[in-house]
């Protein structure tokens, strides 16, 4: 049998590894090894594998038998590489020891530099550097980062005793430090150390290493590794590997210098060389800001022989990689040494561009462009957003109701929010939270802020439905109305009038009017989207309720509605008495009356949004909320009552509204989520479905007439039992006939159901029966699955379950695969077993998020529905999603 | 192969089927059948099968060939056994043609009486009874049933004739009809038929019999039968046999009569025959009321020779059934014949006594005995209930919150009913609703009435818990404290110190004092119960909060607590303002201040609790509800805020009120069920269940030093997601360590977890990793898995759901097997997947309904839980279950 394998060289030209072995040697190692394949210089070292890691861990913390011998063998390598010797008095070796495993966990496991200094190899730099101090502060640091990392003591211990020397010396910053001072300070260093461990610091660079070694590998089980691993899914048994570096130095004076560097420009995607560099100075003078880099472009007046070898490897990397590359280097007196290399991280506009340039340049295929997009990272793309180079000042933070940003003057008055917007004023309504007594305030203004509610608000829902900024249940903010102000936690008073500018993308309500940038879609984002639609199976569509809103997501690849949502029409302003007066009715005549003026207004909705899907399906929900929402709010007219009844005021006006009071009583519920709502209404009020079902049939009958071949899916929500399902079929059924049959034309129609509530998943072979289409509603589902009332819960226990790690995603934004998405796949199978041609989809929020839109690829659906600045997010996630898992 | 055989005779001695083939012949037929094969005189006649019905069906309502020959045959036997003949003008024999299914379905299918009259054979019958009015009253009869039944002419038609013809003469009854006149009845009838189907009414016996069986089996499929059976699970295919029989006549004179008895009392069960007769009378004559029927025992001083044979009758069909038997007799012209026998229904006390008789008599072994009474009606031996003889006045309905009858005088105010409580008055507490402010008033009140709220309101819920009967949501009344009185639909005025008394069993309102009677557990209920005990293998614990509730259940034979809730603890008049102090606090240490005041109480608690169940295992469930519910009602303060603000008030009680009112609204939630409660109060202040844990351990390690071996079982409840538990699981441990190894003593518990979210179902197999036991919380799963508030259903959509059938059950009552029952036990199965040790039970209030109790024996549970009154309930269904469904 062969000798098991453990170490792995790189350097000189060569390497024992190469790329696609990270699970063995780390995403550091591997790419290290790679670029020495390559025969990028780097500064050789070795890889000791994560396979040691894990037989570590099994072998009770030791090594396997051969370890030793192997590194011995490759810091020999090393040292022949280099001509320097590890431990030698005269042209010592130094490395970083550092921990690299397959996945990058940044700033979690540990790393030492400067290793194998000692009293006496210090010498020996200082003879290589002619620096002494560049030596002692190179052993300065070393013997504090190894006292902290591998022999645990306190590193505030350290910069304690660091502090004292400098307020002796009165110095302000360590560079300013003497040799004497940073000698001394080894030497204290060396004592506390002592003192806390009970041990001498170790002296021979051989025992310096293994305590390295030993201590990287420990920390993949310190508890903070633990924890990130925990947090992204990644296994405890992968393990780390440790990768040994030669030390190089880019401070060595003005022939060395260290930069940090993309293969393109990854905020625009240009195809241009980007990064900075600093002349003699290392890699953290780069990150602390205390000088000022200058950018790449100046290296090639600077050090043009470098700037060339420098760009030819980019160029050599981006085509080996076939992709863009973020790299690190370290000039040490005049030769280049490359320290890292990995794929760059990319604004979305960048991104795109990239995918796309790639392709025409040959380097990458269309499906690999498709891939190399983050679907989620679309949504900067269709929005307007802040201007990332502003200066902002930022007010109170709430939730992210409704993405994009948007600027204007502070009003609390709908009725003044609209005025003002009729003149052209740009306004942002900011109310504690919004009625359907506001629609037309809201409809003027740039965008809403509200200081109470959830993401399923009414101000939160509104919004997302007009494509308008919003952030809602911004509980920092304390409104006056009276006063005409609001205030945030720190005092500052925004009056009426004053600018504000929010960012409902992340909830970020700021101060004046800061620049926003425009949308980016261009022709790099449209060939993308083409090339996403070539390959996906599974349709998108769109959650629209107006026409305006349905035309916008067929701009955006929307191939249907999903869901229309019929009571938003309810909220018109001049709907809205109409619709109190059928709540209000006392007799079934009353209400049919009040439906028959409703008639021709939904008729005209709904023919309006025909019109702007054309021959698209379109799935409209018939009335869901329960029919209080629609009435005015109960503690208003209690304290109106009230103050009537102390004033003695006038006794008709008190009997009216004890009246109103009463039914708003008689229709309140406990738990109005699960309430008297949905199918429940149908049930108990079936001349409101039968009106809708007119509405419907008789818009689409119209529009056939116009030779407009249209597709209605009538959808009855919140069914949980078969014989709901029966009943409200057989309602709307019997008026689509009737008035097909009346208007003599052709239309093909389906009725289906909204599958939102456990029951219904667990007996959908019984549904599937009835139903020719179920449309999974994933928001309700998550609300009955976890029994989390999403209006309550985010704005209470919800954040601290996501702070505190018990829920890793906020199960209403990212679908719970898990508990919500097990139902959701009960609910097809069994669907499918009785019903094989049932059609499936789904319309929660969901359906615009990437990892759930692949799951539901995954599961089988048929169709994605979400809203319309969603849809391109969701043509993208679904090809992904095709690619990585084909399907037939 | 042998010619198919579709009719059986009986009669004469002797029948062609027996008991045990009701499936082919009905429950009717196979009963005739078997009384005829014992030698009992019924009127001779053949049973055609239910399989001709299916191919009657199949064939497009065709007979199969050979149905008319086996009848012509059947026709001759009894020809031959009576001496008569059908159709013959001298002595014609006469049937009766009835409908008869496997399961009886009263009233849904259609009967012929009389067959075989005409014009001729009246004659005959005049010769033969010398009555000619008794003749044509029969013959009318015949007519106008067959014209209804078989010709499908409109019964109101021929009342309408009758009517006309009654005034005619100037009389009031059918009895006071002349011989004249009912000839031309018989003639008006036929006329009119003729003009309605256009047909002349069939004169041919053979063809009255063809067409009355053809109307039978066509009765089979019309629309309400087909309703009944799918109400009530019958399979379609069954079908109806046809049972043809010889007419028998009780009114042909003073040796003539008809009856109808049980073998033993069916109200109290004694071993005495019970039943009443009419002398000269008809079946219907006993069932009109006209004339007042004879008890049974004087039959045998008017007929003693009938009289033995009839009793000799009843002793052998109870001999041969091993039951109880219902009959219906006639004697003609002192012959006695037997015209059905059937299981005798029974009252609850019958029902124990007859099982406990029937095995001592040696007629049925224990296991029989055991499965003869039906657990649900155990319900009405265990309370105190409405006399069932008394006059009533029913004032309003409500729902059944808690059972048992109380009277009282009816009292708006809990001081006032707290305080005529303590002069031993009996008050009933009658209140909108109530809230915990209430408690004293409930404690004292012999029952309480409300008007709002549902099964699970704050009434309901601790009127069960204190066992004392409740009518909630009683719409019908409006109460009007200010006036001191509420009035009832029908404008009925109850003031204050007016006796009414409810029927918390039916949800009855009835005006005065009725009388009650005890409940009636005696030594038969505890031999049968003893006998339960030794059949099942399912535990059965109860649910309950107190030391009296526990001593209670323990009475009943409950093995242990399923169920302690803590928070009704927390209700009590003297806790409350602690409580509240609690939730209002602003900070941790004001928090733990506070909890560290209710140690000591809750400590106490579960002292009581414990010492009342010794070493049974006690399951508590930690702080559960929404804080809100411990908090004054929001919209009281509010009014009380808005009067003194309009009248200028005190500035500093306004600002109190204020920041009450602030709290409370803090703390309001939109869905309370979906909200901040259950372990979300545990994971959010972990202090609470700190304290809880630390109050039971205390109490269960001071019981162990006083030497009760005490078994404590901690449950987490509204777990949806393993985290959640597995954080909630450290906090009570480690408390528990710390005062057990403080205390020094040994002692064993378990931690588990209420099962009441779809999701906990769905990924039990992650939480049985962690939990020690499952208890499944079916209220909740209820709720989650329909989507259905029970406070907002029960008093608004649900009543309708079940009146409309679109529910067959109320899913609160009864377990909803295939929805809710599915989630249970895949929750159980995935549970036991990882976790075979796994200890199950349920604590919903289905724990306590047979059907429920089944199904859990069903899916393998350990236990069931229930109230202490239906502790019993669910020994005996458990009991059922294991006698059915053997298990391991």
């Amino acid at each position: 049998m062969a000798k098991e394998k453990f170490v792995y060289s790189f350097g000189g030209g060569k390497a024992d590894g190469k790329a696609d072995m990270k699970n063995l040697l780390g995403g550091k190692g591997a790419n290290l090894a790679e670029m020495s394949n390559l025969g990028i210089n780097v500064p050789p070292g070795f890889t000791i594998t994560t396979e040691v890691c894990t037989l570590f861990y099994e072998n009770n913390r030791n090594y396997p038998e051969g370890l030793k011998e192997q590194v011995d063998e490759a810091i020999a390598k090393v040292e022949s590489i280099m001509g320097k010797k590890f431990g030698d008095t005269e042209n010592p070796l130094l490395f970083s020891v550092r921990s690299g495993a397959r996945i990058s966990m940044p700033g979690m496991m540990d790393t030492v530099l400067n290793l194998g200094l000692n009293d006496e190899t210090v010498q020996g730099l200082i003879k290589q550097t002619n620096n002494e101090r560049f030596a002692y502060d190179s052993y300065r640091r070393f013997v504090q980062m190894y006292g902290n990392v591998v022999l645990g003591v306190d590193g505030a211990d350290f910069e304690e005793i660091l502090e004292k020397k400098k307020e002796e010396l009165g110095v302000t910053y360590d560079t300013e430090l003497t040799v004497d001072a940073l000698k001394d300070l080894v030497k204290q260093f060396k004592a506390h150390i002592k003192k806390e461990t009970g041990e001498d610091f170790p002296e021979k660079p051989e025992d310096q290493l293994w305590g390295a070694i030993g201590a990287v590998f420990g920390s993949w089980n310190n508890e903070r590794a633990i924890h990130y691993r925990n947090i992204n899914d990644i296994p405890h048994h992968w393990g780390t590997a440790v990768n040994v570096q030669t030390m190089v130095f880019g401070n060595m004076g003005e022939n060395s210098g260290t930069g940090v560097a993309f293969t393109r420009n990854p905020s625009t995607g240009e195809n241009e060389y980007w990064g900075e560099y600093l002349k003699n100075a290392q890699g953290e003078d780069v990150v602390a800001g205390i000088r000022t880099p200058k950018p790449i472009a100046e290296l090639e007046k600077e050090m043009p022989e470098i700037y060339k070898q420098l760009t030819e490897i980019f160029d050599k990397l981006e085509k080996h990689y076939t992709d863009v590359q973020d790299v690190e280097f370290t000039i040490q007196e005049g030769e280049l040494f490359m320290l890292q290399t990995r794929t760059g991280k990319r604004t979305a506009r960048a991104a795109v561009k990239i995918a796309v340039d790639l392709e025409a340049e040959g380097l990458i295929d269309k499906k690999t462009a498709v891939l190399r997009v983050e679907p989620q990272k679309l949504d900067e793309l269709l929005h307007r957003r802040i201007d990332p180079d502003a200066d902002v000042t930022l007010l109170a933070k709430g939730l992210d109701a409704s993405p994009g940003a948007a600027t204007g003057k502070v009003v609390f008055d709908s009725d003044e929010a609209a005025e003002m917007g009729e003149h052209g004023e740009k306004v942002i309504l900011v109310r504690t939270e919004t009625s359907p007594e506001d629609i037309h305030g809201m409809a003027a203004a740039q965008g809403i802020l509200t200081s109470r509610g959830g993401m399923t608000s009414h101000a939160a829902v509104v919004a997302r439905g007009m494509g308008k900024p919003a952030v809602a249940g911004c509980e920092d903010i304390k409104v006056d109305y009276k006063a005409g102000q609001f205030t945030t936690p720190d005092g500052t008073v925004v009056k009426k009038g004053d600018y504000i500018t929010i960012d409902g993308g992340t909830g970020n309500v700021y101060l004046g009017e800061v620049p926003t940038i425009d949308p980016e879609m261009d022709e790099n984002f449209e060939k993308l989207m083409s090339w996403a639609d070539e390959f996906r199976t599974m349709q998108v569509r769109t959650n629209a309720d107006t026409p305006e809103d349905a035309e916008l997501a067929v701009g955006f690849g929307a191939e249907g509605i999903g869901l229309c949502r019929t009571e938003h029409m309810f909220f018109d302003e001049d709907r809205l008495p109409i619709v109190q007066d059928m709540i209000l009715a006392d007799t079934k005549e009353e209400r049919e009356k009040a439906l028959e003026k409703l008639l021709p207004m939904q008729k005209g909705d709904f023919k309006g949004i025909f019109k702007a899907m054309g021959e698209r399906p379109v799935t409209i929900r018939l009335l869901d909320p329960p029919l209080h929402e629609f009435l005015p709010d109960h503690d208003e007219i209690l304290v109106e009552l009230t103050e009537l009844k102390v004033k003695g005021g006038d006794e008709a006006e008190i009997a009216e509204k004890e009246s109103l009071l009463k039914a708003i009583e008689r229709l309140h519920e406990m738990n109005p989520m699960l309430g008297h709502r949905g199918c429940r209404l149908g049930i108990t009020y079936p001349e409101i479905y039968e009106m809708q079902a007119r509405a419907i049939f008789e818009a689409a009958t119209e529009l056939v007439k116009e030779g407009i071949n249209v597709h209605p899916e009538v959808m009855i929500p919140l069914v949980s039992h078969i014989n709901e399902f029966k009943l409200m079929k057989e309602v709307v059924q019997k008026a689509a006939e009737k008035v097909i049959s009346e208007a003599g034309v052709e239309l093909e129609y389906t009725i289906g159901t909204m599958i939102e509530l456990p029951r219904a998943c667990m007996t959908a072979d019984e549904i599937a029966q009835e139903a020719q289409f179920f449309s999974f509603g994933t928001n309700d589902l998550t609300q009955t699955t976890f029994g989390f009332s999403r209006d309550d819960a985010e704005g209470k226990f919800l954040a601290y379950y996501l702070d505190s790690e018990i829920l890793e995603k906020n199960p209403f934004q990212v679908l719970d695969q898990k508990g919500v998405g097990q139902l959701v796949e009960t609910g097809v199978t069994k669907g499918r077993s009785t019903n094989p041609e049932l059609k499936v989809g789904i319309c929660g929020e969901h359906g615009g998020e990437p990892s759930s839109v692949k799951f539901c690829h995954r599961i089988g659906l048929n169709y994605v529905s979400c809203s319309p600045y969603r849809v391109p997010i969701a043509r993208l996630a679904a090809a992904q999603a095709q690619i990585e898992n084909p399907r037939a």
